[in-house]
Formats: structure tokens, C-alpha cells, sequence
């Protein structure tokens, strides 16, 4: 459904991704994909969902979805929403849209019931720990405080991402696991696959780039070649 | 840039609006506002909103929106989406989306800025006192234990419609008035208008109707009808 | 520091609590507690948490705690306020004042480094698992909606009970489980303790009796009598 | 019950006021009090409140309330347990402890009820129209903007303190006015009073002070001083 080593483009709502900016960078995304063999993901704002859906072929994300069931939830996203827009999934719980914990629950129960996937965030080891027991099909381990900073948690907090592998694999096998907050190199992205990671979430990076497809280049090259150089040496 | 009296539809998130659902239904809305030459405004879920403004001429308004301005607020709803997608305006602060007082403030104030119409709820004479207060374009009284029952606000509870119409009209004269809660027939859209509201907000009645068509006609015709009436009497 | 089995009653914030009340309702725990050598807590509201304290032997938690460091949260209950009243620990996560994921790690961190007792609350067997991977000294099974019907989780949901014991026990040895939700006699009481749990967490059977002495006795007798039951079987 | 110019001092949950500190810390208040004459409430922490109130005579505040009846509200505090524990009223809508507009409202109303004193927060003119609009007993206008800064309202944007006594008194002249955020020294004090507010509302500057009592009595002579000529100029 989903191929790895996986690049997570958030688009958040930031004014660079308000209205055709989305698609425009949905497609450089799209492109970068095709060119190296690596799965690109985005995630645009819910008002756009659908028109990016309609004008690529790569995972197209939400950003955030409701736990609840069909009905009187005025001004709610239901997962049914998104998934008849198109999504392949959820981003669930970012650290800008936190979430109780039977609501995270609940969320990925209903994503994964229909046909969804979830990709659930936390921010610490713990919380990992805690997250991977909801047996998400993707979980990112993202430091709030070096969200948009541009130092990379890869870098910045290799023991952190470690940590979060290690809980990951140690409590649900099959779940995949991410990194983000402060990507914004190649060599960032290949560090975290380093760690064994199995991809990265990113935002600002690519967003605010003045160049992103150039960007998102030089990420997907480093994704690629250090996830091969990982398989080769297990 | 809307016209009274207004007949509001909140399709909520209810299952007879996921997809293409929510496109019909706003096609009879139009249907029936251009047989009768009533105000008839549609709110369609968030994903789909882009997909309504796109398919009919009426008023299409968000059912909610954050008070951000643009930037890293993953999963919100900011009033530069809502606008790009082609929405007239959006409800504020509905009994099943509350806001805390300041961000009410804000979000009238930048809907305002961009062009928009804010249509405010509330659900008491004090509370509609105060909403009145922050200057919306159009508040809607809606006593929240009458949502969704069939009991119609504007004939179990006159005295709350009227005294709402009361101190809008003393705070802000500019701000129109809609009441919802119950709305269920032409009668009680009729009983609405003669307490001296401009209007109705109403959601399962139009939207889990067998004929929904056929109810907001009875309705256009009573909204139509009551409205020249308290007009001429004037 | 707290011995089990252990019965928990959490006063919430009932008619029957405010006031002295607490203190009479906290007594005849402690008298029951000494009689029958059962450990019993009690969780009064936080205006009289210190006068509990002050009048009573027996464990008294708080009902919530926020997740903040002493400073500039106006209106907030931190660690260091429950500590300093002579709790002992707090509940979290109560389905009546839900928590979002990352704020309940810090909360069970701080609580444990300020030498107090976290008692988390779930309300499934997935938020179970979850909550025993944050490693919090006690945890209790609660589905809300068995909440104040007097329909014991230990008898209409035993498998509920029972995989929440057996997730908690697999993840986290150490963590202490309880049930809660509907827990209104002895039997009840027995119920929970033959499926595994070590306790059990109740609100209005207590609160509300007509005697809640004679209630809470029958509690501890079935609570003993089953309890040196299951140590004798193993 | 409560007289003016008012000085309120918010404790909030600083690490100096946890526990005892916060006795000391209103004792010193209580004899500024009475050695000038001048009204001298505290808001200290909801655990101590009742200790506080059994230490000193004068009027003392719950920093926050919730809007719900006694009932099954864990961890909740209700207005029935601020009175019972001797507050005289409660700060309500706090920047750090925002509530809905419609909790608002309840809150408002279920104080005066139970005989005690609501004292809204409102952040701007605009919030501060739509306040004064549920009639309050007190107001206090704080731009959360300079809370903790030291930067006074009164002297760095009296026309916001301007601005917030004009729109009260056009809209419910009973209410009373104050003003906070960054109100450091007495010349700060008397620049509010000049501006016709009724008192203030601070906590760091005394919370904080190296001599709490030597920065309240020069608060409580300037308070004084401006408000006699206030009303001798009238």
C-alpha cells in the first residue's frame, strides 16, 4: 500500500500551501518520486485534500482526522471524509494538533477499518512506547522543540530516535517508524535511516525552500542510497 | 452580498452528506432558492466545500474555522483555506464547536478582513448579548438542547427568540438575526420570522429528510410569505 | 508505600462531597480500612484534599493534576500543590477529565519523581496497553460507559478486565492494576479480584449510599476473603 | 462586600507560593490593607485557598472555576466548593485559563447565585465589549501580550485600558473595572486609575518582588492618592 524508505512532505498551513501552491508542490514531490524510486507522501491542508488527490499519484495524507462517527459533529474531519476525498491516510496526534489518548485510539481503529493508514506522532521515547502499543501501521518520533528549527533531531538527538526504533520494534514489529522535526538536508534524512528509521516527516524545509524540488532531490538521493546500503548489510 | 431572509443549511457531518451526497443536496438548495427567490446558504463538510462552491450558485459557508493566521498549525482550518475554496463565510463557535472568547473575537475580526461573512452562534439571550457585542454579520440563537429534536425553538421557546432579536437589535442594529434548533417545517420557519429573526439555521430536518426538496420548499414559501408580511406592516 | 488489595474512592465532585462531608465520607473508610485490614484511598475534591489529609490515616489522592512546572499557569493544579497538601498520588486521565497522550507521560514522570503515586485511567484493552508502556505505579480498566449505571465492568465485560489485566501484566510487571466503572458490591468486588486486578476504583455506590459504611464493609470483607484466595492458589 | 480601588493579586501556581509561602505571602497583603485603607484581594492556589482564607480577613479569590453543577465531574472545581472553602468570588476566563464563551456565561451567572464574585478576564476592547456584556461584578482588561513582562498596560497601551473603561460603562456602568498585565510599580498603578479603572490585577511584581511588601505599599499609596483625586475632581 505504502513503500519505504518513506519521505512525508507536511504542507501544515502555512501561506506558501494555501490554494494551487499545494498542487504545484504536490507534483514537484510527485516528480522527485518517479525520478529516484522513493515513496513521497504529502499532507496539504484539508480544503485542498481533494484537488491534490486529483492532480497527483503519490500518497496523498490528511493532516488530521476527528474519531468521530458519522453524524451531528458540526465543523468536525471524520475519517470518512478523507478517505472519499482520497487520502491513503492520517496523520494523527502532530504536536500541533494533540489528541487524548482514547481519541488516538479510536482514530486509528477507524482509520485502519477503513482501509486507512495511521501515522501517529509522539515526541519523547515514552510516548513512543505508548504509541507502537496502538499497533499504528507508521509512527514519527518528533521532539516538539526542534519542530521548524532546522536542527535535525537526526543530528541533534540521535539517542532519542534510537530509542524510538528500538521501543517501535520491540512492541509491535510491524509497525514502520519515522523521524522528524528540524529535516532539512539529505544528510539529515540519511542519518536518521542511519538510526533505523524507515524514513522522515518533514515540513518547513520543503515548504519555505526557495528551491524545494532541489531539496527533496537531494533528500530522496540520500534516502535511497543509505536504505540500500542498510538492506545490503543486514 | 447575501440577502434576507436567509435559510441556512448546516449539513454537519452526517452520513447522507459524505461525497457527492453533499453536492445533490446543494443542488436542491439551489433549485428551490431560484424557484422561490429565498436566501438559501449551504454548509457542507470541510473536504467537499471546494467541490459545492464549484457545483452551485448559492452561498456555501465552512461549518468552522481556527483563528490562525497562516503558518505551522497542522490539521487547523484557517479563514485564507475557507476563502481559496470559494466559501462566502463560515459559522463561528456552533454549539458542537466551541471557542473560547478571544479566539471568537478573532476569527470575526480576520473573516471580516478577508472578505467573509461570520455567522455566530449562540445559545442564550446572555450569550447572544455578548456574541452581538463582538459586531458578526449574522448571529444564529440556537438553545442546544433543542438541536436535532424535532421541537422547533421558534414555538417551545418564543421568548428566547425574542429576546435574542431584542438585544441584537439594541447592540449592534447591523448584525441579522437567524434562530435554529429544531426547525422542522415551513411553520416553524414562519412562527421564526414573525419573532423577528431574519432567518433560520437548520441541519437533520433538510438533511435526513426523505424529501428534502419538498421540505425547504414548504419552507422557501413560509419564509418567503411571513417575510412580506412582517414588511408590509411596518 | 500503598498495599493491595486496595479499594479506591473517588468522592468527584458529587452534593454528597463538598465540605465536611468528605471528611465524615473519608472516616468511615479509615474505620472500615483498620477493621478489616484492607488498604482503602480516597480521591476528595481538591478545595478539601489538605483538611482529608489532616483528618484522616489512610491514602488520599488527588482526582487531577496538570502536567506544568511551578510557574505562570493561572487557575492550574501542579505536582508540587498535591504534594505539599499531604497527597499521595493522583488519578489520571479520568474519563471525566481526559489527557492528552504526551501531557499524561509528563504527569506520571513528575508525580514519580516528586515520590507520588500515579494512577492512571483507561477505558480499553488498546488504551491499556498503551498506558502500562508509560509505566505508572497503578493503572485501572474503566469503560465509561459502565460509569455511575451500577452495571459492574467485573461482571458484564469479565473479558475486558481480564485482557487489561493480562496486557498490563505482559508490558509492565510492576504497574498495579484495578477496575473500575459500576463496581457497587461485594461481589463485584470479588468479581474483579478473581479476574487478576488488585483492586478496585468506585464513586457513586460509596458516595451516594444510604449507608456507605455498611456498603464499603461488605467491599472489603469480599476484597480480603478473595484476595488471600487467589495468593493461596498460587 | 467588596470596596475600591482594588488591588488583586494574582498567586497563580508560582513556585513561590506553593504551600505556606502563600500565607505569607497574604498576610503581607493583609497588613498593606489595613495600614492604607486600601482593598487588597489574593487568587492563591486552589489547594491552599481554604488555608489562606482561615489565615487573613481579607477578600480572597479562586483563580479559576468551572461551569458544572455538583455531579460526576473528576477533578473538576465547582463554584459550590470555591464558597464552601471561603472565597468571596473567583477570576474567571484567565489568559492562562481560557473558557468558552457559553461556560462563560454559566460560570458568571452560577457565582452570583451562590452570593459570590465573578472577575472576568478579557484580552482586547473588542472581548472586553462582549464581557461586560454577561455583567460581571469586576472586569480586568489584561493584552496577555505583556503579562510577565513588566511592561505596564496602563502606561504602554492606555488606550486599551481607555478603550475597555469606555466600552463597560456604556454597556453595564454596575461593573467594575480594572486592569492587568505587566502593572510592576505604584506609578503604574496610579497611570490605571488616572485612566479611570477601579484597581488592578498583578501577580510577578508582587509574587516575585525581593520585598512583596514594600512594592504593595507604594501600589497601595499610589492607588489611594489617584483615586481621592479621581473622585474629588468628579
Amino acid at each position: 500500500m505504502i513503500r519505504f524508505p518513506l519521505i512525508v512532505l507536511n504542507f501544515k498551513v502555512y501561506p506558501e500551501v494555501i490554494g494551487e501552491n499545494s498542487i504545484k508542490l504536490a507534483k514537484y514531490a510527485e516528480e522527485v518520486a518517479n525520478e529516484y524510486g522513493v515513496e513521497v507522501a504529502v499532507a496539504p491542508p484539508i480544503t485542498i485534500l481533494n484537488r491534490v488527490v486529483n492532480s497527483v499519484g503519490i500518497p496523498v495524507f490528511a493532516q488530521h482526522v476527528d474519531p468521530y462517527l458519522p453524524g451531528s459533529w458540526t465543523g468536525s474531519i471524520i475519517v470518512e471524509m478523507i478517505k472519499e476525498s482520497g487520502a491513503i491516510g492520517s496523520i494523527v496526534n502532530h504536536s500541533e494538533k494533540r489528541v487524548i489518548l482514547s481519541d488516538i485510539s479510536i482514530i486509528i481503529k477507524r482509520l485502519k477499518e477503513n482501509g486507512l493508514i495511521p501515522l501517529l506522532c509522539t515526541d519523547t521515547v515514552e510516548t513512543t512506547r505508548a504509541g507502537a502499543a496502538l499497533y499504528p501501521d507508521i509512527l514519527a518520533i518528533e521532539p516538539p522543540e526542534l519542530i521548524g528549527t532546522g536542527i535535525s533531531v537526526s543530528k541533534a538527538k540521535p539517542e532519542i530516535v534510537a530509542g524510538a526504533v528500538d521501543v517501535v520494534k520491540k512492541t509491535n514489529p510491524s509497525t514502520r517508524i519515522l523521524c522528524g522535526a528540524g529535516i532539512s538536508t539529505g544528510e539529515d534524512v540519511a542519518k536518521a535511516i542511519e538510526l533505523g528509521t524507515e524514513g522522515v516527516l518533514l515540513s518547513s524545509a520543503y515548504v519555505k525552500a526557495r528551491d524545494p524540488k532541489s531539496i527533496l532531490t537531494s533528500m530522496a538521493e540520500s534516502a535511497i542510497k543509505t536504505w540500500e546500503k542498510n538492506q545490503s548489510s543486514r
